[in-house]
């Protein structure tokens, strides 16, 4: 164990040294955040398909219980229990447009994650900065349980329980715990927790902060303690069902479904469900009691319970739904938690919007009517009215706005536009549109993935390290 | 799976082409003989440890199945169900010694398998070629289920079921089934159907040859059909037991072993069995209420079953040991098949030899007398008789017997001097003489193995083929 003792302090260090202008230790959050025993424990995989792009390259890592899908490579790096899909990758000869650019791809594109550590994060790499078209890099960065680095290149930086860092390009920043960014391009910045920044420069931008002392009772993270508050206890609580799926070689699909439709091996499927065409359920999804209509999704670590979602509703990274009924078209962001009782269930009306991070906490039933922008903490209709607004009233505003503890600056249309554009394209990339011909998305090209599973040397100073894998087609 | 039809053909055309002198056509024995949808279904591991040279390179090969350990690479090969373990390779610097010559090992050692199709093969690395010391190769060869290739570098030959080629380079041969050869160097030879032959140049030659219509009911194979018998059914009958354990990612320790032996996770363990100090039970071994003593070893795809051995016993690879008493240091060769009834147990005294390849199937108890060599087909204290010969009797003979269908050239001194040898070095590799600190063998170095498993494609042109695979330290 000494090598991967060795490169915990090596990336500890490093991340260090990127974080000193802000002036922090990330030491006293890693340290024994995850016991270096655990490495040893939990193999690892990476799915082979013929739909995406064979190249992993794995050096000097511990990878403990993570997913690689598609073009990647890991050096120095610790990842337990993170998924990595490298599936929308560019490709060499691709032209990526932005603004009045046409950018020709030079080479295929891969994921590049060094000198990190990543707990339980989900990577997935479609990324826009038309910077670093062609590498995806995570460096120096340490990322903690259940972040999502979605589409956003990083470097040197921390990210708290619960983060999310959507679509932007970050260097030497400190993300807390549950915050999410949407920001294009920022460096050296310390966001504080319960933060959701939506940022389009010279067009929009969204702020809401969570009221530190109730969203203590959600995530807590300080210094020589894990993270604690009622999402760890929710996800803990279930950690068992995964246990039994990842035990076995091969598994049984617990339920029928359509040819048009995937559930990945990995996910934790609970009578009774019901998975309509062109749906896609991915890696450690957990569904009980779930039905998901045409076009619906399921996406990594969301949670579907005694719900019901009537179709082309996204369930993004992360995203709890129990007890709640969508309507069809409607959008759950990132780490949403949206829980209502068996008696008091809550209604979602077609083509809402549920903001990333929004915690919705109820005990008495509550609807949400259609086409609404929702988001921050609501636990009762009052919170509901100050934390929402019709999208085609927020279509209006031109100058900005402000609501709760909510601001907006810029276009309303601006915003409102670019959001259905976002959830036009993850449909259309999940195969919510397939038409048996055209149209194809990861629910169709992830249905018939071999999975191959990977351990680290068992004993001696190497042990909890990888050896040196390679696979090419 | 387009691609892996291609390769099937261009290996059959390779052999052929090696084989053209003997006019002999692999095509009507292997057509058909496994499907190929049975190369999609099962997955190929390879076992990572501290104590074993870490370098595999999987190329455009099919695996199914398949277990690798040690430093191995394939080509262009299609391995279905075998276990290739390279734990006794040479090492740069060796020097390997033989008759006066003292060979340096100028790099170190790999198995090499190129253009080859083994079914449920057996293949032991420990070489004795001089001229072949740093690579084990098996080129343009087929060979078909539980044949063993122990030692032997082979090159254009055709193994059928359940032969071994044991401490032999072999060119261009045709191997028939349930035979045994060992016999220094080879080529352009036609091996009849059990034929038990070992040869030292210029040391001896013993030779049996098993009457044909006994041996067919035991294992038959000839063209356009897969291989029958009693061997077949008996390996069918328990197939099942070892489907369970491969669907398992971790298995729980079915009995308690002592810290100097090792129970592979790969093997199936029955109740009840013992296993004392120093004992291996390798991959696909298979146990059932089995009683082994100190130092005793159970190697792949051994059965023991309703049976005790007493300590330093050797059940080497394939043998398959029921309803007997082995009292200590008794030697139980390749594919024997020993069968007692619960009713007529077979009792084998202290270190007598039962060659390869012997059959013993009684219906009343027999007895073997201590320090005997046993050969051939036996059911009765009549054929015992006959196809055995006191150690010390045979040390006796200087230049040659025969008894029954055996003949024996040479000295018979030679012969048992250098078996006893080959019994001790098995001993040792093995680890059963470990004393807590020197004597490290297989026991002890194969106990804390990480499994990683490989899939193939799952579908499209490349079904069934794996990718490129490259692992390093």
């Amino acid at each position: 164990m000494k090598e991967l003792e060795k490169l915990l302090e090596r990336i500890i260090q490093r991340i260090n040294i990127n974080l000193r202008e802000l002036d922090y230790d990330v030491t006293p959050f890693i340290k024994n955040l995850v016991s270096l025993n655990q490495m040893v424990k939990f193999y690892a995989l990476y799915g082979i398909t013929p739909n995406h792009p064979l190249d992993f390259s794995f050096k000097h890592s511990s990878l403990a219980g993570s997913y690689f899908l598609g073009k990647i490579r890991t050096r120095n790096s610790i990842l337990y229990k993170s998924d990595i899909r490298g599936d929308e990758l560019k490709h060499q000869g691709d032209v990526f447009h932005y603004q009045k650019f046409e950018i020709p791809i030079t080479r295929d594109e891969d994921v590049d994650i060094e000198d990190s550590f990543l707990i339980k994060t989900l990577v997935h790499n479609f990324s826009h900065d038309p910077e670093t078209l062609e590498r995806f890099f995570i460096r120096d960065t340490i990322s903690t349980h259940y972040a999502n680095i979605h589409g956003a290149p990083m470097d040197g930086c921390f990210l708290g329980p619960f983060a999310t860092v959507d679509l932007t390009t970050m260097r030497d920043c400190v993300i807390g715990a549950f915050s999410y960014v949407q920001a294009g391009e920022v460096d050296h910045l310390k966001v504080d927790p319960g933060t959701v920044w939506v940022r389009s420069p010279d067009m929009f931008n969204f702020q809401y902060r969570y009221p530190v002392d109730r969203l203590n009772d959600y995530i807590y993270f300080a210094k020589n303690a894990p993270p604690q508050g009622i999402f760890i206890d929710f996800v803990e609580d279930r950690k068992e069902d995964f246990e039994q799926i990842f035990n076995a070689v091969n598994v049984e699909q617990p339920a029928s479904v359509p040819e048009s439709s995937s559930l990945n091996r990995f996910s934790v499927i609970k009578p009774k469900i019901h998975i309509g065409e062109n749906v896609l359920v991915a890696q450690r999804a957990y569904l009980q009691n779930a039905w998901l209509g045409k076009g619906a999704n399921a996406q990594e670590q969301c949670y579907i319970i005694n719900s019901r979602l009537e179709g082309f509703d996204i369930t993004a990274h992360g995203a709890k739904i129990i007890e709640a009924d969508l309507d069809k078209n409607v959008f759950v962001g990132f780490n949403a938690f949206l829980r209502g009782r068996s008696d008091a269930r809550l209604s979602i009306g077609q083509e809402s919007i549920i903001m990333p991070h929004t915690i919705i906490d109820i005990k008495k039933p509550l609807t949400i009517p259609p086409g609404h922008l929702v988001w921050g903490l609501i636990t009762n209709p009052k919170e509901l009215e100050t934390n929402s607004i019709a999208l085609k009233d927020l279509s209006k505003i031109n100058d900005g706005m402000t609501k709760g503890d909510m601001s907006f600056e810029g276009s309303g249309n601006g915003f409102v536009t670019a959001f259905r554009e976002r959830i036009h394209h993850i449909l259309d990339a999940n195969g919510a549109f397939f038409d048996g011909k055209t149209n194809k998305g990861h629910a169709q090209m992830n249905q018939n993935i071999s999975f191959n599973t990977i351990q680290p040397y068992p004993d001696g100073d190497l042990q909890g390290l990888y050896p040196t894998i390679i696979i090419q087609p």
